[in-house]
């Protein structure tokens, strides 16, 4: 098994969850949970594939994703009822999507031989687009438009992938750094609420 | 005129005057009216071919379904109007459009040799997704988020189609079978109010 | 140059302003600004392209398009501060967006040699689309939805540009008069409060 592909079921694992999460919070029923995470987790990844026109889609043709969305979103729902508030495990598991994607989506664009802008471009909707149709279907604000910083997060660490790579640093390790860079810079950004500078504060 | 075709023309005409009821409740104007009639009638398919990559998509090539769409939303604009309540009839044509789009998806997916569940799953997408966007578009909480069985009772129409495939029942036999079976199971879950078990509560 | 990219980048531009204004109004902070500038401008191209199979989509394989949006995105955080009021500029940028767009998929139908009601249909899509996401994402109701005359705008531009090739105009001066038609027609519209004939008044 390769590095790429449990970098990509580690991703489908975290959104599954999100996705369940976020079902619960709402109290769907069991199935609108599992189709929540479904959702959540093939969102990014179908919209590149769309976009690149690389059909039939990835989890058509992969029964381990599938497999694996399920599972967590079962085990969400079995070990979720412990959880007295679900929002900081929902964060955490959303930052955890969001710096796997980002990278599956550079990674894709490099194989295809895009422009390192392209490829940060679908490290993002491969990363963020998921937990957008997430929000949208359950009627919340997307993450990616409130004043955190979110879909910044995923194009510096892509761009930090980039050039860790420019430098010549294996791939895997460069991975790891890029990933743990987005993850910390989430749980900073949202500890320490830093937002981008308010651009409609007016004396 | 093949059996299939009769069964995706029904089913188009079922969900365009689905979407229109819906377009009607909302008071939209008459072009309104027509634009969700047809997002509603071609949402499913239209999606479930772009993720298999059947490019142009089927309304494209055919001038057919655009103009059942168009007939079923002038039809319900005119007669719709003398009906007191719009929501019963709403519901029966949109189980209708459920259960024949099912079926539409999982032989499509059957012709292209995909797993059993992926056929399935196709039949849910082509059968559910077009009155999700209706929904959404509407701002109303997409019914297959709803506490009430719906894309459940898509896959178990799915499920059963294959199973009757599998004891060598003639096709189009064992597709009216599973598309009466979604529409009653349908009709039945909302006569009695029947929901998945609920697993918030706690005493 | 080709006259048919001049439209285009202009039509981009167009939609980016109108995308970033509708994201100031809402208040969001820069990098979401530009964000719902990308998608305004590029979310009717993209769905027509992945309806008609046309991928990798064009602005995947265009620098320009991602420049003229991330300038026009600047640009309106830069000068949209000194502007009272968003709304009327607003309205003129989408009037501009919806008629350049509407040619566009009109003329990529026709290369395609689709039959002409499939060609108008592409260019409402692609002058329309990228306006409902915007809407969809800022939670605002879709324009297309509103009583005023926007759909129906497109479409009878798209079908006068389609009688004047009929009778033989020079194409780029075709597209001229039918682009002025559609923004000349929303102009009068939305200042006369026009709309279709209700059909929901009983005396």
């Amino acid at each position: 098994m390769s590095f790429l592909s449990i970098i990509d079921i580690l991703g489908t694992f975290a959104f599954a969850v999100s996705g369940a999460f976020s079902a619960m919070e709402k109290k769907l029923d069991p199935f609108g949970v599992i189709i929540l995470s479904f959702v959540t987790a093939i969102g990014g990844g179908t919209l590149r594939d769309l976009l690149i026109g690389d059909t039939p889609v990835r989890w058509l043709r992969s029964g381990t994703t599938t497999l694996v969305i399920i599972a967590a979103a079962i085990a969400t729902m079995f070990f979720g009822k412990f959880l007295k508030r679900f929002s900081i495990t929902l964060f955490l598991f959303d930052a955890f999507g969001l710096g796997l994607f980002t990278l599956i989506g550079v990674q894709k664009g490099l194989q295809l031989e895009f422009s390192p802008g392209i490829c940060v471009a679908l490290g993002t909707i491969t990363g963020s687009f998921g937990g957008v149709i997430r929000d949208v279907l359950l009627n919340n604000v997307p993450l990616v438009f409130r004043k955190e910083i979110y879909a910044s997060a995923s194009i510096l660490g892509g761009i930090l992938y980039l050039l860790l790579l420019k430098v010549d640093m294996f791939s895997p390790f460069a991975s790891i750094i890029s990933i743990m860079f987005i993850v910390a810079l989430r749980i900073i950004v949202v500890r320490y609420k830093l937002a981008l500078p308010d651009m409609y504060r007016r004396e």
